[in-house]
Formats: C-alpha cells, structure tokens, sequence
C-alpha cells in the first residue's frame, strides 16, 4: 500500500540516479554534443529563459532574429531581463540568410549571443544552422544560441561540429512525449559564461543544474513521470540511429509537400522545416469553414496561422512518430476538406504525387 | 497513426480546456478560497519564487520564517531577486509563536509579506497558520503567504477564511501525482500587489498567468500529462470532502507517534506536523546502520535528516493516500530494524499502541 503515495521512483534513490544518468547520456547523442545537457522541469519557454538569466547580465548585447511568433517572443524576453536585445527581423516565412548576421554583428561588435530559432513553428520555416553558426563564430565572440525546440529529434543538428554554443528543446516535439520538460545543451564557452552573469536567478540557475548534474541530480524536485518517458523515447532514438531520425523527418517532409503542391496549393515559407508544413489556404475559403470539414470530414486537427497570418495560412507538425502512411492520410484528409469546400483540383492528384514521392 | 506524435489531449483543444476548468473549480475547493488557483509547470520550488518576482519589487521588506531547511531556501530566494529580507529564525522542530511574529513587524513596519512554511519538511514541524495569520493581519498591511507545499491536502488549511493572500503547493504532496506542478492560490489583495511589482519576470509572471486563466488557459504549454492526474486526484478529494482529508491524516499522525512513542523514541519536534513525523535516532543507533536494516529488513525507505540532523533525526512522510494499515506497517518496520540494530524496547509494543489508538 505504502508505494501508491509516492512516485514510483524517489527522485533521489539510485533507481532514479541510473536514469537519470541514461537520459543524461542519451541526450548528449540527441544534441550531438560531448558538453552537458541540463534537464529543467518547465516548457521550452522556461527552458529559453533560463539562457538568458544564467549566460548574461544587464545591460549586454544580444542579438535575437526575429522571423515569427516564437522569435519575437525571445526578443522581448530578453528586454524584460535588462539585456540590450538587437532585433534582425525578417518577413515571417523567409529565412534570414548569413549576410544579414554578418552585418548585424559588424553594427553590435560586442554582441555577447545570437539567437536563432531553428524551425520556427508558426511560419513552418528553418534556419541553415550550420552556415549561421559558422558566420557568427567567425565575425564575433557571441555564443550561438539555438532556439531548438520544435526542431531537436526532427532536424540535422551537430552542435559541437557546428559550433553552436547553447541548443534548448521541450519534451513534447522531437522526443514524443508529453509536455514538462526543457533540455539545455551547454558548451564550454557557455559554462564560463554562467560563471560571469550576474543576473537574479534561482529556479532557473544553470550554474545550479551543472553542479548538480555532476552527481546526476537536479537542483530542485524533477518531474519524475516525464523523466522516465524521456528516457525511454531517447533510448528508440538511440536505436534508430539519430541519423536516420533526420533523414526519415525530411523524407516525410518532402512527401508531403509534394502532395500539397499537386493540389494546387502554395508553400508559405521559402525555406521550408522538415518539421513543420505551413501552407497557404487557397483564396476564398475561410479557416473556419476548412477547419471545421477536416475535423468532422477525417476527425484531424490542424493548426492555423497565428497574428496576422491568422486565416491566411494552416500548418501541419510532422515531428516525431510519423510514418510514410501518416502524411498519405494528412493529404487525403486535405483533399477531403478541399473536396467539401468546393476547391478545384484533380482528385487524389495530392495522394498520387504523396505516394509517387515515396516510392521512387 | 496520428494520434500518437501527439499528447492525448492538445493543450489549445476544447477537450481540455473541459479539464482546466474542473481542475480550477477543485483547487479553489483544495485551497477553500473563491479567488483564482494558478497552475505552473515547475517544481514547488519554482511556484514559490513565482510569488516573490509576481508580488514584490527589488527594495521591499519581507518577513520570512526559518526553522528548517525550506524556510531558509525562501529567505535566500527572497534576497536574490533584491528583496530586503527579514528572518525570524527559530530552531530547527520548534514553531515559531504568534508573539515572536508580532515583535517582527513592529520592528519592520513596512513589510509587504509574511512567509510561512506551514509544513516544514526537514523538521517535521507545523505552524499555526490560522493564528498566525489572524497576527499578521491585525498589526500590518503584509500580505500572509503560505508554504503549503507539503501540507495543501494534509493539514488544515482555509485561505479565505483565516486570511491566508498567497499558497503555494506542488503536484506530488498532497495531491499524490507526479511531481512538475505547483499551484498557487492568490487572493484579492495579492491580485493587487501582482499589478505594482516591477521586479523582472516571464515565464513566471503570475500576472500573465491570471489574465490567461480567464479562458481556462496557462500562458505557457503546460504539463498536460500531470494536470490530467490533477484532475483525477482532485475529484477523488472532492469525494472524500476536504474536512475528511484533513482529520485522516491527523488520526493517522497521531496513531504513528503513539506507536513511536511506545518503542521509547521520542519527537523531534515540539510542533508535530500530521504530514509528516520526525523521530530522534536512539542514541549508538547510526543512521546508515538503521536505514540498511529498515530497507533489508522490511523493503521500507526513509528519509534521514538534513543539515546538522543529518544521522541525528529519520523522517516518515504519511501525506497523500495513506490508511491506518499504512502506519502500523511502518511502525512494525521500525520495530524489525531496531531490534536487528540490538535497541532495547518492547517487543510489538509501538504496534500494540499505534492500533489501539485506531481501534479506540
């Protein structure tokens, strides 16, 4: 009877300790990084807001590219802490390219961080990590920062052979399971940052969760549930070879998008995430009209746009456990809703083109 | 397919707006006030510095209790974030008295808060909130805020009627689920002090939070997982009714220490929480010795204590779904590992007196 008050592992029994030293592992592979990964109990956003407070201090210089909700949201994040946040902002949809890093860094040489959102899930766009990072380690000291959190488990990420310096994820994107968590990789340049800032801190205290780690502990009362479905997510991974995860994550990407474009339909971005497929409703047909016969035409629940994209665009998440039929049934279900909002295009064109892709 | 790249339930959906709304309406019923019940994903730790960036400003004066090791946690988190700090420390398994607050706030007139560790976990030592609250209402303008974290669920607790502002409990004491959610009750005054803080704050802005819960809402992605137990473990309270929680757990703290006191150990603290007991180890007993015996012996696990404790107390929690059976359980246990660790005391002496205070 005793085991039903307590959770089924106290998180300080070495039961706990053996996973968490396994997830601990297993997320180094994840990020591709040899430097540790900290593990938070809090969403992606609390995962954010931790790089800020523990790597800087009032008054620095960040830069932040703002190409989306989730851009913005970092850019004001980072005012709220004192930090002079230095915005590159582009039209939602379109990637920045390295020009435009490269200029603001020649405008704010004494940058201390560049933040990057890696797919920007409310505009389904992707940021050519590996090229940003290398401008940036070559034209400044700033630390790269990468907002990875719907892209971590989805999108070809090497932090240490990139150079990416801090990489944040949430538990509920690539790693498939419910929400709660947020995962820190932290370089070296990164740890002696936390050693010199000088921001108030303390649940958020990513000196704290170093030191603890060493022990394979967290600084306060873990989320222990969440813990073990990491660990058990990180350990498929694993097997399947993170690789191999990527490269399934842009096939399916890739199908899809071939489906939607022989339906006559539009892409919104220009650089497009294997994470996630923003497309542009078709002129005359409303959110509320297309969203209502997807959901009781195939019983399927899709995003639309958010701010002023909001019933301009729909958006399809593909990150995690998706599998070639998935996207089959997604452009099916399209069709459908199409179908009933009396859109014109060649029936099963999208399932043709979807499987066509697939099978060459 | 779909379904499983997917929480169960999508935090933006209808489905579960349906669960915050029942999980507010029983929170307000856990906490017995009308005023709103916030929900954050983080540790209790995180919910408590929640309250002091959301309620105060860098400058401001708090009172804060320390008789163990959470009331000291508070006191330096108050300081990080420039909070002027008062402490009234009282050692450790002793309760402060209503006299020892009252001659703080006549030293310290402007205090904004009062902190009060209602259950002291490393100590196992309860206040007396209702007349503490009753203190600090009648000689200042403080706002009462209540550490509730391992007592909301266990020990009697009515914030409107006694005038408690803030209470803030985690996921996995009283409320028996996992731990990664911490609940905070604040009342109209503290709704208030929200508006005038200027301290920097995101993700923990209890602001953002009450303007969010308007439409059953959180401003983050919150652990969806754990708030689909809050509201199975909230309707089982609901059913036993609160005034039913409260004396089961009294009854069986009590039942316990007559257990304990039958073997010849003694309390360690003149204040005895019900949720949770703490016990002088026998002297020439060691801690390692006893915990080894405890565990071999019986499969049971305790806690020992902490700071300058540590090896000199053990603790038992019984918060949660405990029942009579449960404490003669344990009280047998101890009798098993004192015997093999040769202490002198009545054979089945604390069983004897642990099931007659139930049956009588």
């Amino acid at each position: 009877m005793l085991h039903m008050a307590e959770p089924l592992i106290h998180h300080r029994s070495p039961e706990f300790r053996a996973v968490m030293e396994r997830v601990n592992a297993n997320l180094g592979y994840l990020f591709q990084t040899a430097s540790p990964v900290l593990t938070l109990t809090c969403s992606g956003t609390g995962g954010v807001e931790a790089t800020f407070v523990s790597l800087f201090s009032p008054g620095d210089t960040v830069i932040a590219l703002n190409g989306g909700k989730f851009g913005e949201r970092w850019l004001h994040m980072a005012r709220v802490f004192g930090l002079d946040a230095v915005e590159i902002r582009t039209p939602w949809g379109k990637a920045v390219d390295a020009g435009g890093v490269e200029e603001a860094l020649r405008a704010h040489p004494g940058a201390r961080g560049v933040y990057l959102t890696h797919s920007e899930t409310s505009t389904g766009t992707a940021l050519d990590i590996r090229e940003l990072a290398r401008v940036i380690r070559e034209n400044s000291d700033a630390l790269v920062c990468v907002d990875g959190i719907s892209s971590v488990g989805a999108l070809e990420l090497r932090c240490d052979e990139w150079g990416v310096d801090v990489c944040v994820t949430g538990s509920q994107k690539g790693l498939m399971i419910p929400p709660g968590l947020a995962f820190i990789a932290l370089g070296e340049r990164a740890a002696r940052a936390v050693g010199r800032s000088e921001t108030p801190k303390f649940y958020f205290d990513l000196g704290r969760a170093l030191r603890s780690r060493e022990s394979a502990d967290t600084p306060w009362t873990p989320a222990v549930s969440l813990l073990l479905g990491a660990d058990a997510s990180l350990a498929m991974i694993r097997e399947e070879g993170i690789e191999n995860v990527w490269s399934r994550h842009e096939r399916l990407a890739k199908g899809l998008r071939a489906g939607i474009k022989a339906l006559g339909l539009t892409l919104f971005s220009d650089s497009p995430s294997n994470a996630v497929t923003a497309v542009h409703l078709p002129a005359g047909i409303g959110w509320k009209e297309f969203n209502g016969a997807l959901k009781s035409g195939s019983g399927l629940t899709l995003a639309g746009g958010q701010g002023e994209y909001e019933g301009k665009i729909f958006r399809i998440a593909h990150l995690g456990y998706f599998d070639e039929l998935d996207m089959i049934i997604v452009v099916a279900a399209l069709e459908r809703a199409l179908a009933a909002c009396g859109f014109g295009f060649g029936r099963g064109e999208g399932v043709r083109a979807a499987q066509k892709f697939f099978l060459e």
